[in-house]
């Protein structure tokens, strides 16, 4: 049996192997997308404010535009007088001018006049007569206000690439009057689902032996939320040549592949065999020191990267987070990834693991007490009842009942 | 000034005052989702397993289906002996029956054949003739295999109402032939901008004292985050006729409103007379114990709840994300909000703070050191600048340089 013979040439990988080691060049293009729709891409490149901002000098505080060297002195026991000049109103150009010896009126957020340098606050003044201002306390230069170029020098920039774009970052771009950048188009990403037992979501009753295809549905949600576009491309049995058409058919139109393979050593073995008859670079690892998810294949077909994921839908899972979003990101230009929410928690029983190899465990939550959750791997409910995961690290070979633990929580 | 008067019978509450008593009872109706688009969604009610999952007992090893009891005693030096009795395949209903002193092969997730009580590791086997299977070590009963209600029993809770759906949920309700399921709608969130100064994002050249909208897109960007449906209103100048006639349009179509509001204490006196004035129960708060943010709004007109928020734009944002993100999924039936991402460090200098107020300080991240960006509320590059923010609680008095502080990340 020649695709068995082949186990004996497997190459086994450590998860940080694939994650240092397996970055295919491939990139999408870039594309226009108007800002309404830009949270959470990312930029294909630097943008840079293309003028200075906000743009003019604003008032900070609702008061009197002034000289600041006009109150120096001024308090309560001896309060200083300016005359009164008019008022600078919201969203105009300033009317008024502010001469030593007078005051603008001034509300938050209007230009401030020529001649003023500071902006005292209303509660720091008290009106004499109509036209003079009494000053009970001194202000600094560049109090009350902000300067023109404060939020933004002309060129400097507003949002790098690499970052998928945050709430403020729509802001900023908003604010110097970008409405549409350039950012990574969404790879698509094409899961092929592979298994004699297979049948789809929707079937609605099961003949005896089949069960429906619970891991494509999860992988297109964390595909998403790695930025890429799910494509299904719906299930084939576990037969080489069957799997090798479906994978002609999709790598042209794919920026990656995810196979989400038959569960059996024979269906991994075509799984091998299809993936390496397809085309060069190649396989480049058969497996990862990782439980669960040893049985992975990544390969790069020219230029496309393909990852054939475990059968088991636990293992499945566990896999595509750990080494498939990274590489959807990758793909999609994404160089920093959002940050992921973790908590710290004690471990409430032993987690035994071998050296040399990386353990997810899917932990509950219970106060600060992460409850490990044991069993098959081909059981969706320990993902489901679980708040997050705890990885017991290569170089240990395990971890005690006790110990402080860094839980990563499933969002 | 009938206006300014008002402000003699401010009502402020504190952060957590307003979470734990601003509480509408508003919560939009349920609607069918598909679930390729039920990532995120909250479902309405709790969905249930129509059956057993998987459905039947299945190997979760490659080897041989058997009965425990025979393989008892069996070692290397003294092997049992078992008949072949056929394969069990992939998908399909068990042609063959374990009898006692027999096994069927069997590849991982195929159906227990009739008979077998556990499933043997084809490396724990040997095959002595084409019939005869030589059997090298003992297995317990349920050992190579899943209960065929192990997943899940029927009517097992899948997924529970007000938690918004996770990858590995939808995997579990594609699994249970779950297809649609009822959701919360989406809440529709009104955003109005207003300001005399304000000019939309689009706008190529500013006139002297204009600025572009840039809270609008940023607060539509957070309404998306917390699983509402954001819409613009437009921008209303400081007029409060004007607002009102606009807020008239707005409500009857909302779930929520956003009152992204001029910047000067009159403008924002101008909103509090606008919004008493267009119904009941009115105003709940004038103003929170926060900074930035205090000049915050909230109010009920006839069961929409209204946010009023203050007009500089770090302000305004740094208000949403405490209030005005867990009132839209309040709206929206979410009772278990994801987990958000954050990490402890250093604080690199003294915090300053006024007992019974909270405040929010943005830092960058430097190693595990956290250093404060201080300037003004309407800065929005602190937010672009920061990697996420710490809240100085409403009891300190300020945090002190080298304090070990829980920085909330933005992502």
């Amino acid at each position: 049996m020649g695709a068995r013979d082949q186990r004996e040439f497997f190459t086994v990988k450590t998860v940080s192997e694939a994650l240092s080691g397996f970055r295919p060049e491939r990139r999408t293009p870039a594309e226009l997308v108007g800002l309404d729709d830009a949270l959470g891409r990312v930029p294909a490149e630097s943008l840079t404010a293309p003028h200075a901002l906000p743009g003019f000098a604003r008032a900070t505080v609702d008061g009197f535009a002034v000289r600041a060297a006009d109150t120096y002195g001024a308090s309560e026991g001896l309060p200083s007088y300016l005359d009164l000049a008019g008022e600078a109103r919201m969203g105009r150009p300033p009317e008024a001018e502010v001469r030593s010896g007078s005051a603008v009126a001034i509300a938050t957020g209007a230009p401030l006049p020529p001649g003023a340098d500071a902006v005292l606050k209303v509660e720091h003044t008290q009106s004499a007569t109509p036209e003079l201002l009494e000053v009970l306390r001194p202000v600094t230069p560049g109090e009350g206000m902000v300067r023109a170029d404060e939020d933004a020098a002309a060129g400097r920039e507003l949002a790098r690439p690499g970052r998928p774009l945050r709430a403020q970052d729509l802001g900023m771009l908003a604010a110097a009057g970008i409405t549409e950048l350039p950012a990574y188009a969404c790879p698509r990403v094409t899961i092929v689902s592979t298994g004699d037992e297979l049948v789809t979501g929707s079937t609605p009753e099961l003949a005896p032996g089949q069960v429906r295809d619970s891991s494509a549905p999860a992988l297109a949600a964390l595909i998403r939320e790695a930025g890429g576009d799910p494509h299904f491309a719906g299930i084939v049995p576990d037969d080489r040549d069957a799997l090798v058409t479906k994978l002609r058919e999709a790598l042209p139109e794919s920026d990656v592949v995810v196979i989400s393979a038959g569960s059996s050593v024979g269906a991994r073995d075509e799984t091998a065999v299809a993936i390496a008859s397809l085309g060069k670079p190649g396989i480049w690892c058969h497996g990862l020191s990782l439980k669960p998810g040893k049985p992975t294949l990544l390969a790069d077909i020219g230029g496309v990267p393909v990852i054939g994921l475990p059968g088991n839908p636990r293992s499945a899972l566990v896999v595509f987070r750990l080494i498939g979003m990274p590489l959807v990101r990758l793909v999609g230009g994404c160089t920093e990834p959002p940050p992921e929410p973790s908590v710290r928690a004690r471990l409430a029983r032993d987690l035994p693991s071998a050296a040399g190899r990386l353990d997810v465990v899917q932990v509950r939550l219970d106060g600060d007490e992460a409850e490990p959750l044991f069993g098959s791997s081909s059981l969706l409910s320990i993902l489901t009842a679980a708040d997050g995961y705890v990885v017991v690290p290569e170089a240990a070979t395990g971890l005690a009942a006790g110990s402080d633990v860094q839980v990563m929580l499933y969002r």
